[in-house]
């Protein structure tokens, strides 16, 4: 009895894509901690040892979080409505996306973590569902989930339970983000606060983003969508009606190409196509954040013919910006505190973190750390949970 | 960063008891299939290379198949309305039954498995939570919910989803409960049709327990709850009336100790107490099978003066009627075949299965194998994926 299935035989239409062969029978397994071999083992591991177990549990429930795995298992929840740039795929093909992501939390961080993907996309059903699951985990990482409804979803979720939930597509990226600009300001010799920012996209990230940066101290933000820079001369709602009200004190009120005359930084998150000329046009020294994938809105080598600091979401250039240096040590971090909640403070600390562990080693092409750099995750971790901890959010 | 919390320190109240130390930080772990420690397993494993997994998959669903690990993993899903005998004592203190219950899936039929224990005891919230997280596993065994409303569950949930769904409190038991009283008659000399069989209790057991013996071809069959023989005398609705109409063909119409006399087979699956001249009372070359755990009705010793056979739940006994003997295989035949249900026929085959690896070594004090007897598992796996592939349910 083999875990997997046997692979296609004969001509298979896969074999030219080491992908596939990486996938071929998922990616995940779960196993006992404990061995059976004894009836002994039997007898303590399942009944009738396990119903002293359960039993001490009814009497006190603060027991579940030593004697069961749920506090240290995270759910990567999906309804597979915006997954990665290939959009809303469903839960079937979600999937290897959540497998991947439960694979980076068991290695970069130690954690269990099981992807659910989800047969509805109802805001109120996929919140009735988190929420009957949840006293089977940790956390819960919620992933791929489209705008605005992430939004909602993760808002809910946050208020009803008391263990950490983050959509990381919004979170996790803006952590890496606000870490690398950081490093990038240090590079060019600005502070923070001194930077001029027009963040293109408003969906999951780029709200993220922005707000992210504005709690680092960011003055000024313009955010454009599709329509051009959101100003309040704009028609909009929700999350956009917020962005109006708390971004553009420059008061841009054309397109994203106008805004970024004379600005500091750019940082995409919308794919499309940036043209060379608005890229001139930036201020002297500029920084270039351009994160579609496998796309970049800015082409990487043309950007570097004008701005200080370039990054981007791609493995195969330098300054990759990948929330994988952001989710495992932020979950790692508020489980090991036994945090109830996932605090703004929380998700500045980690980037502080991540942008510390580049320390002297930082370079214009060097401004976050390498995603296999194992230190990430532990510092991460630790950022998060002392954090947590000082601000009393722990049981 | 360790997986597990570390123990309570100095005078641990927990430390005279192994099944405590055997639960410190749960029993299960997820880990990656796929080592992560180069730029390019990550970009094969996770982003880009996962993106083209996930593409193949929108653009042809059966895919999900071979390439991710839903149709190997069996969540096992419970409310904790009915956990062992301790009754309903919620999802958190009902974890570790179900984590054991992982551990076993995990090694006895490699299969993974995750608990997911339910915040809610709501038929229509579990059908459909149930339904929301589906397409992230391959099989749903639901275990120790509560009569009669795990039967409206797991029908509805089997009506709606093409992937396997056993309740094992009900079929587990009741394939065991098969094999050991086909074995049984085989001592006494006797065929499954000529036996008189009374049951003691109507709930999720006893009714399966009821139907599999029926299906196998015993002829008469009384059921007694705890106001006595079900007979058409009776006003009750639902399953028992069910029961009413399918059984007691022998029109007993007082207590189940009545019964008894001269009934050739006891199955016992509700707990209290017999007394002895009950047993005293049944016919020559008795079989008594004692389930309620861990304080048979029956007891044991006693029995043995009287019967036969003598079975039990107990693993410090002779002739353990255990459910690991039958669910791992269960479900790794259904999964292996690609079956899309699970049917009688298959339950059936199981049963015959787990008898069969007893063969020749058959004696009054070993009907059943071994929990720990590893040809079980691949004999019932086996039986039962043939009989899908023959009833034609599969993919």
């Amino acid at each position: 009895m083999s875990g997997n299935p046997a692979p296609e035989q004969s001509t298979d239409r896969f074999a030219d894509d080491p992908a596939f062969a990486v996938h071929e029978g998922g990616k995940l397994s779960v196993a006992s901690t404990r061995p059976i071999s004894s009836i002994e083992d039997l007898a303590l591991t399942y009944t009738p040892g396990v119903a002293r177990v359960s039993s001490a549990i009814a009497a006190e429930p603060e027991l579940a979080r030593r004697f069961t795995w749920a506090p240290r298992v995270v759910a990567v929840v999906s309804d597979g409505t915006a997954v990665l740039g290939l959009g809303d795929i469903g839960p079937a093909a979600a999937l290897p996306v959540m497998e991947g992501k439960a694979c980076l939390f068991s290695e970069f961080a130690g954690l269990s973590s099981v992807p659910i993907v989800l047969s509805t996309t109802d805001v109120d059903e996929i919140v009735d569902t988190v929420m009957a699951i949840a006293p089977s985990f940790g956390g819960i990482n919620l992933e791929d989930i489209s705008a605005p409804r992430c939004f909602e979803i993760e808002d809910r979720l946050r208020e009803r339970l008391d263990i950490p939930v983050m959509h990381d597509d919004q979170h996790g990226t803006a952590i890496v983000v606000l870490a690398a600009l950081r490093n990038a300001a240090k590079v060019v010799g600005r502070e923070l606060g001194d930077l001029r920012v027009v963040v293109s996209g408003a969906g999951a990230a780029g709200v993220a983003c922005t707000k992210i940066l504005l709690e680092a101290g960011v003055g000024d933000i313009s955010v454009a969508d599709s329509q051009g820079i959101l100003h309040p001369g704009r028609e909009v709602t929700g999350t956009k009606q917020w962005l109006v009200e708390n971004t553009n004190s420059a008061g841009f009120a054309g397109t994203m190409m106008s805004a970024l005359e004379g600005a500091d930084v750019y940082l995409g998150v919308s794919g499309g196509s940036v043209p060379e000329s608005a890229i001139a046009a930036m201020a002297p020294n500029a920084i270039v954040f351009s994160l579609a994938n496998p796309t970049p809105e800015v082409d990487p080598e043309m950007a570097a013919r004008y701005a200080a600091v370039v990054a981007t979401g791609r493995s195969d250039l330098p300054n990759q910006i990948n929330n994988v240096l952001a989710f495992p040590g932020v979950f790692r971090g508020a489980i090991d505190a036994g945090a109830t909640t996932i605090t703004e403070e929380m998700k500045l600390a980690a980037a502080t973190a991540i942008a510390d562990v580049v320390g002297d080693d930082l370079r214009p092409d060097y401004i976050v750390p390498s995603p296999l750099d194992r230190r990430v995750a532990t510092a991460v971790a630790e950022a998060v949970a002392a954090c947590a901890r000082e601000q009393g959010v722990t049981r």
